[in-house]
């Protein structure tokens, strides 16, 4: 938190103390609604609504929209039914979803009860989509257009109906029968002649996803076209709605971290990590655990096999080194491969190309990390006075090896998961550590057992 | 790939052997410049400059942009200077830039002496700015509106001077001196009343970056305040340029990539996966490696040191399950807590309760282990014929012990070391596993000694 933040806290609990609340109107007024709500998240939760009534309408919806659902749900519940109408008619439609997707079943009977009836309509329309469809992400406020007016006649629409749009930059050109048939910018609206035709102007082969297409795709389409808003067909190509750039962001952010989430071993999770209870990351945390934990049971079995030869030439003591070094070097190949998969750098027909990298690369780290080994041995043996070149041999070819299999492996298994339909973050390191595990500690009795006998 | 992708591909191809130009051109200039550039990274690169020439003007800058540096190098080469110029002249002075540092010196030394010299002077400016700052970000082709003017004169100026800015949605209000003093968003312009003076309608207090801040923070801005771009000040609080929006999405990405490559034990890279050579990808990756590798000496010291132990009851063939679990363990909460960190969901004085929550969890994680791995050792002992009751014991306390040491350390580190001004995400994986794999061995050993002596 800034310091600066810090004063504004201290300040308006001073005001507060002292009832000053219109001098704390005009602090407040003056602010951003994020900065308004993160303020808020701050102040006791008590006097929330007191505050809250002081900020102007506009300004009350904005900042009511950027807050946390707990604060949400605490003011909806000390709201008159007037105000919360109120609120609510000042709110874009996807908002006001997204609070009924957050808020519990008797807050959101009150919302529905408080909403005018085609509000209503819209919302219970939007909610039966699937929750990661465009359908869900999107609003149905937009501007529409006709292919006969002009650019003036258009830009007089916007000044009409435009206010209560999430967008108005690009607006959408439709048929009576509700059918897409082009787009149209504010910037060409504003940069054309006004007696310009808009069927002349728009563009008549407008990119488009249909509600039932998943929300990474739609993310994914926004970005690579710079678009603003996106617009969601159904079935007959007829304009249900728009997805816009801002919530394109959020689900970019929340993919990447629930890449992560999955190539550490959990399952995803949508909430804030503060906001996930005990009970909660315990179940995404223990299947991966214990999965990978069950699995250890081929490491013990190898292990026992070559128990005798391993205690011999006192080799043992190697064990978490090696299976280190080619957990760590799978990791690498199949954590650059799972993120170049998800960023559409790589595709299978790629595999070859990348096999040949990583085998290369493979070579140079595992040579580097052999030598190194050999120096670090010849350094403890001088200290200790005990080297062993045979028993030092054996390990460092036995991580030339590995390295170049682990790494083999790591950029292997992500493609061919994506291939065949997984998901390849799941492929990441705690599941190709394990796998490796094994392969090292085969390779190395295999090689000890071929070298000191 | 999609099969359309591919149709269009045989179709150009068969059209290029025929000679039928004009029939690629009508083909072409149904499509966006982005599926363009994608086309002709599919095709022959030594028929590029005769397709690119069959682009109108416009479509062909726009569609340079988005291409691969090796096509736009290969095309420039090709380009006489006139055909240089043009599309020049035609794309954004920040896509410029980035053609510019993507190119070698001889091709950075042809665009510079076509430029005009406004450009020139222009690209100058950014080119000087740090690498990852806003002012290397930024764009200098934006709006400006004066305060005095009326929303009738400023659309008038939009629709004079906008062809050639990156954006019009949002026009900055200065002084004569440069200064900023306000932004209005093209929306507040339209549905403003003709003659509405900029002073009233202009936001006054308009969020802004200095030239120098970290493009990160300027992504974060940009979307916490939902914003489609952000003016960018020096010091003297003069408007030297803008970041927009779509440039705010790569930024996002590449961080999160970073993030990624870091918590894999890679040197973060700036370059997509198929774009880095093998001695680069070697150099990313080998310092981690070789680090951890010889850091794997304290687990070589203290199963030597426990050798006697070890090879008294068995205990070797549990080390990879013991070290794997404590690893997966840390992982899973190091990684939550860093990208919690990185999304600003946490921070330093929310450790308690992270504490708090992440040994809830580890307890109820490590019981579930550990009552998992009796009931294993249970079945195998009864398949072998050599179930023992105290080693089991063993395992399983270790296994307690460690999840709950294992994720105490996992969501501690990172989180210090964001305090210390550390880039948190270098304390996952491969660090924390190789911390625990010598804790979870001390542990292993210290509850043997204690319970089977």
């Amino acid at each position: 938190m800034e310091e600066k933040e810090i004063d504004i806290i201290e300040k308006i609990n001073a005001l507060l103390l002292l009832k000053k609340y219109s001098e704390i109107r005009d602090l407040l007024i003056e602010m951003n609604p994020v900065d308004i709500a993160n303020l808020f998240s701050e102040l006791p939760m008590n006097r929330l609504p007191v505050l809250f009534r002081l900020l102007p309408k506009e300004l009350g919806a904005d900042t009511f929209v950027e807050m946390e659902p707990e604060t949400q749900e605490h003011l909806i519940k000390g709201f008159s039914d007037n105000e919360l109408k109120e609120v609510l008619e000042e709110i874009y439609l996807d908002d006001t979803v997204d609070l009924l997707e957050e808020m519990p079943a008797n807050v959101v009977k009150r919302i529905l009860i408080n909403s005018e009836p085609e509000t209503r309509k819209q919302i219970n329309e939007i909610l039966k989509y699937p929750e990661d469809s465009a359908g869900s992400l999107m609003t149905t406020e937009y501007v529409s257009l006709r292919r006969d007016m002009t650019a003036y006649e258009a830009l007089k629409r916007i000044r009409r109906t435009g206010i209560d749009k999430e967008t108005i930059y690009t607006c959408y050109v439709t048929k009576s029968n509700r059918k897409l048939i082009g787009i149209v910018t504010a910037r060409s609206l504003l940069l054309a002649e006004e007696d310009a035709l808009i069927d002349d102007i728009m563009n008549d082969k407008p990119i488009s996803v249909n509600t039932h297409t998943d929300k990474e795709d739609v993310a994914d389409i926004i970005q690579k076209y710079d678009l603003i808003a996106l617009p969601v067909v159904d079935d007959e190509n007829r304009l249900v709605g728009i997805v816009t750039i801002d919530d394109a962001i959020d689900v970019i952010k929340e993919e990447a971290t629930e890449d992560i989430e999955k190539m550490a071993g959990m399952l995803p999770s949508d909430k804030p990590y503060l906001r996930t209870g005990v009970f909660e990351t315990w179940k995404a945390r223990i299947p991966w655990l214990l999965f990978l934990m069950l699995s250890a049971l081929f490491t013990q079995l190898i292990i026992t096999h070559f128990e005798a030869t391993l205690t011999l030439f006192s080799l043992s003591a190697f064990i978490p080194m090696i299976t280190g070094t080619a957990g760590n070097s799978g990791s690498q190949s199949s954590v650059a491969v799972i993120r170049a998969l998800s960023l559409g750098e790589i595709e299978f027909k790629n595999t070859f190309r990348i096999l040949f990298k990583e085998v290369r690369v493979a070579f140079f780290c595992g040579l580097t990390l052999a030598v190194a080994n050999m120096i670090k041995a010849l350094i403890q043996g001088a200290i200790q006075g005990n080297f062993v070149f045979s028993t030092s041999l054996v390990v460092s070819i036995t991580i030339l090896i590995t390295v170049i299999i682990a790494k083999i492996v790591g950029s292997l298994l992500p493609i061919l998961a994506e291939k065949i339909g997984f998901d390849p973050a799941v492929m990441a390191s705690p599941l190709i550590t394990t796998v490796l595990d094994s392969v090292s500690l085969l390779v190395f009795a295999t090689i000890a057992v071929l070298l000191l006998y």
